[in-house]
């Protein structure tokens, strides 16, 4: 008998065929003896639905505070909804909206963070034998007003609320069968991960994996919980989220991770003195636009460089209008934007203690005729950007390089 | 400079359309000095769905509290989305929710009644110039949980809102003109009233016109809450809601209403004694069904008599099952159920004093033989039961016999 989270993404309560199959999942969890919370998110299309609404009545940057209670409703419905399935089974069920539980949060509307969760209530009713099912995504802000975690939101809410709850696992159910060494879609011979440390999920998660939201990777890692990936679609036993030593069999490399969300942007001729730099990036900063990877040339004369970075490819058009602004004060010859790229990045706890990874990453893409135009390291895993076009060969070509073909 | 609710139905804020229109003429409102809160349903149709769906997971009686969930959700987004189309019309707007105001209503998840609109935050932001926009149909419960005050709810939201703001007007926007003296849909000749008393208004909406929620109008005339009924489609002064005494000009009868959602059941052989109406309806009332006209036929032999009276149509199934079910107590021969009737009343003010209305009644449903097989009335109005078949030409027959056809 324990006290766990499940957690249903979007395509796990489609519709109300699998808003059953959900329910009887959970039975078979609380038939074993289990505290059971739920945590779902909207109906899979429902939350794009809402956020085309919200901008069609408030343009194209809404207020975030009507953005969020519009947003909002996705998931209560599917809170209401799925402990109407349960009831159905015979289990005591009811729903808690955020500001129910409550999920307090700060008050950033549209990205909040979770700041508490008094689950009083909730844990009582769950010691009480009811399952409750929490509506994902969303929380209550200081000014009483409902949140919303950002996409993918639900995820945190789900990590967060097994930490409030000292749960034994956060299961997260979605419509892939856990972590794998590169997206199956693209890379045929990917293979499922039986297990995966914190430190590597987040950063598949932060270098483009889709499977989990970063911040709930750094939640989980911050309190330790227990977090496994799972098809909400078959039996099968996922991917494990765990401390470095519970992974026996050390790898160097556990997988090639992909992202086309970036864009990378060139400045010409920039006055090659100190300051430059933040002089360029402290605008952008204040503009509430992240730059990922940087790479400034040397400089050939002394005078003049250029330099290079990446933003988010939906941040890339007002970056530009930024740079423009404020050309005068920064003093650099263009700008070049480019959108066609690609951040593939190899991901592995064991480069901690293994030379040659990235020698190997270089080598490889070499060797297929693929130009690297910005690098970044951590301790962890290099990332490089290239043309988007190279994608898929390139993704192949370091699957194989770095032994993770299936047999 | 005045405090205003403005009300827009369904039909009003069907789409991203029809909401900027509704924001357009709030701001015309706003524009004039006046403080304006909004209420609003969910989108035509929306309701319908997320009904379908709480039945679809929980059965044909879902939890209620589950159901108030999923509901409220509709009046949720059109409470975000039109704060957005105000805002992009340059005013301060914010949305309201049932918890958030707080609209307080006791336990009766899917019927509840307001019993407080604790409102000195909305009041203080419409007095700073913000436009309050409420979600309809919501409140809170006892329990902190979301509750619904049953089909058509938004309209007593409004009217109770705007009795709690002291305000000096509550405007329902609706899809139709006003108050008509009857269906236009059946009587082409009917005419649009410019003013209707409280207590015809309350006839009207229980005896079957669609116009406003039955409850509603008992608010209003409790706190004496100037109701104004029109169009949002057009700019027509509608029907004003007002005293008797703002009537000038005095009419006998101000309309002819009907409703298609009554059944009548037949007792046969019912022993004629003491006590027996009560051992009928005693059950009944047990199990909250309805019972509205009744009559008890002359006994020829002073043994047994026949009982007939009307319940919702919707609660006929059961009504036949619960005196099934007491048969041996009750005591009677047969029943005989039948779904073919048709309530059609005559409503007046000017009845109290005036004699003959009911005679005219009954005269016209004669000459063009129409059998009455139930009568009630009271001090406003008079109602009658016949066969579904003559609906459409009692109703022509009787605007005309009591001088109500346009010119």
């Amino acid at each position: 008998m324990a006290r766990i989270v499940m957690k249903f993404g979007g395509t796990s309560v489609a519709d109300l065929a699998r808003i059953r199959a959900v329910a009887l999942r959970v039975k078979r969890e609380a038939d074993a003896g289990n505290e059971v919370a739920v945590v779902v998110s909207a109906m899979a299309g429902a939350t794009d639905q809402l956020v085309g609404w919200s901008r069609d009545a408030g343009g194209a940057q809404p207020d975030q505070r009507e953005y969020d209670n519009v947003v909002s409703t996705g998931e209560q419905v599917t809170s209401g909804l799925t402990a109407l399935a349960l009831q159905q089974l015979g289990l005591k069920a009811r729903s808690w909206l955020g500001w129910q539980v409550p999920i307090e949060t700060d008050g950033m509307h549209g990205h909040a963070r979770i700041r508490a969760i008094p689950q009083d209530g909730l844990r009582q009713r769950l010691a009480a034998g009811e399952i409750g099912v929490v509506a994902g995504f969303q929380g209550v802000g200081p000014d009483g007003r409902i949140t919303t975690l950002g996409r993918g939101g639900s995820d945190t809410s789900a990590v967060a609320l097994a930490a409030a709850l000292e749960a034994e696992r956060c299961d997260i159910f979605t419509d892939v069968e856990g972590v794998f060494t590169s997206d199956p879609r693209v890379v045929a011979r990917a293979r499922k991960l039986d297990k995966i440390t914190y430190e590597e999920m987040l950063e598949f998660a932060s270098q483009g994996a889709k499977v989990l939201q970063t911040r709930s990777v750094e939640v989980a890692m911050n309190h330790r919980v227990r977090v496994r990936v799972l098809s909400s679609f078959n039996d099968l036993p996922g991917t494990m989220v765990v401390d470095e030593d519970e992974i026996v069999e050390k790898r160097v490399v556990s997988g090639i991770a992909y992202s086309r969300d970036d864009a990378k942007v060139t400045l010409l001729k920039v006055a090659d003195r100190p300051g430059v730099a933040a002089a360029i990036f402290g605008p952008l900063a204040d503009n509430a636009i992240n730059v990922d990877m940087i790479v400034q040339n040397i400089s050939e004369d002394g005078r003049f460089t250029d330099l290079t970075f990446t933003v988010g490819r939906g941040d890339l058009d007002r970056t530009i209008r930024v740079l423009e602004a404020n050309r005068a004060a920064l003093g650099y010859g263009a700008i070049k934007p480019d959108k066609d790229v690609v951040k593939v990045s190899v991901i592995g706890v064991g480069m901690r203690s293994h030379a040659g990874v990235a020698q190997l990453m270089f080598k490889t893409l070499a060797e297929n005729g693929i130009n690297i135009q910005v690098i970044s390291t951590s301790e962890i895993k290099v990332s490089v950007l290239i043309a988007e076009k190279y994608a898929e060969l390139a993704l192949r070509a370091l699957h194989t390089a770095y032994g993770l073909d299936a047999a």
